[in-house]
């Protein structure tokens, strides 16, 4: 038995997110369908993560292990021709057999890209969030430095996750910059709860417009309470940018 | 009557092109309904030049004569209001009764992108030309040195054009650079010849993988024939970025 670990990146526009699911089209379906074509072998794609609908990835990662000996290029080849243009196999590398996408996993990056004007961008439109109101970024700097470091990050968790589990998680970094009027978030950390980064960067859209300031941080992080953070901001400014091992 | 100074955001990939033309969808025929359905008289959207089917634009320039008074923003916001997602009037600003798109301009700037890997990436698909083969950076580089400045460039002209037309253009500058997989060819010049752009990056491509040598420039400018040249480049890569005024 080999263990493949795969580099995989993909537009998420038209996918209802990475994991398998009946009727909808998902990245790990569309994975597994492909190496079933050449391989002839069952295959289950194992990603380092889900990513929501309409997320897109840089540089997600999965394991895969099979039988069939055919070399890492070959596969990485025969499996791209295969899938449709919006994913693809950057990379498909031997890993030891103890490798696993999820559980051998360190960290994360992800980046949100805010498209902060009052008119549209057809050319940014698939990869950000249009926000109209003017955002003042030196508040949301400071926000973002009260959420920096190991915190009980519940309120920022969207519940129908798993009730009583630990929700600390070390965000060790959250850069804010700004491109024209292109504003980009990057955050890293050892792990993210579900739709913590959306959850963050719809509360720090709140602080740059002043419905929120700095200082309302330390207090929504102490009340473990989702009411009291602002909104999810919407998929499609999010990128899953690398996994960490 | 009164003359407005449009400039214009699109991603190309839906459109057939700027220019109207029956049962296509272009950017100049979603404009003037657009302007139509609110501004009740009779509109033209005159182009700062075409675009080809395919190509993208973040800031082509354009002009409308009209009667109506409504104010400038209100004009912009309205128009936004009804044209799809993929196009944009980002400025719409008052300009002197002579301004003319096309003969008031006096320069233009394109880019180009290449995603040189032998990997295609799903986010990069929709705005650059895959290129697997390895390109040598620095040979293109001399290449563009030879086609910068006043030239002849009736070889990188696809028929078609007018005949006899002056095939002299002032390209001020060619810079080539590269990210990650990503080289860019910006293009600066007083005017451009019918895919001018595109063949000379065809061209250069040819030079980057050695089928020419940056010294075979010289020979393909004064040939004055387009048979000399390398292929043209695909759409999809390409960028009106400025119109100079």
């Amino acid at each position: 038995m080999r263990t493949l670990k795969l580099t995989i990146e993909y537009d998420g526009t038209h996918f209802f997110g990475f994991q398998r699911q009946k009727e909808h089209r998902s990245v790990q379906e569309e994975l597994e369908k492909a190496f079933r074509q050449f391989l002839h072998e069952p295959i289950c794609v194992t990603g380092a993560g889900r990513t929501d609908s309409g997320v897109h990835a840089l540089r997600q990662v999965a394991h895969i292990r099979i039988q069939n000996p055919l070399p890492e290029a070959a596969i990485r080849k025969a499996v791209n021709g295969i899938l449709s243009k919006d994913v693809v196999v950057k990379k498909v590398e031997a890993a030891s057999s103890d490798f696993h996408a999820r559980y051998s996993a360190r960290g994360k990056i992800y980046q949100y890209f805010v498209w902060n004007s009052l008119i549209r961008s057809p050319l940014n439109e698939a990869i950000s969030y249009r926000y109209p109101k003017k955002l003042d970024l030196e508040k949301m700097k400071e926000a973002g430095r009260h959420l920096t470091g190991k915190h009980d990050f519940k309120s920022f968790q969207t519940s129908g996750g798993k009730k009583d589990m630990a929700t600390v998680r070390n965000l060790s970094a959250l850069k804010i910059s700004k491109k024209g009027s292109l504003i980009s978030f990057t955050f890293e950390g050892d792990g993210f709860l579900y739709n913590m980064v959306r959850n963050i960067v719809g509360t720090l859209i709140w602080v740059g417009e002043g419905r929120l300031t700095p200082f309302d941080i330390p207090q929504i992080l102490k009340a473990r309470d989702r009411r009291k953070a602002g909104p999810t901001a919407p998929a499609q400014g999010l990128f899953l940018i690398k996994v960490k091992y």
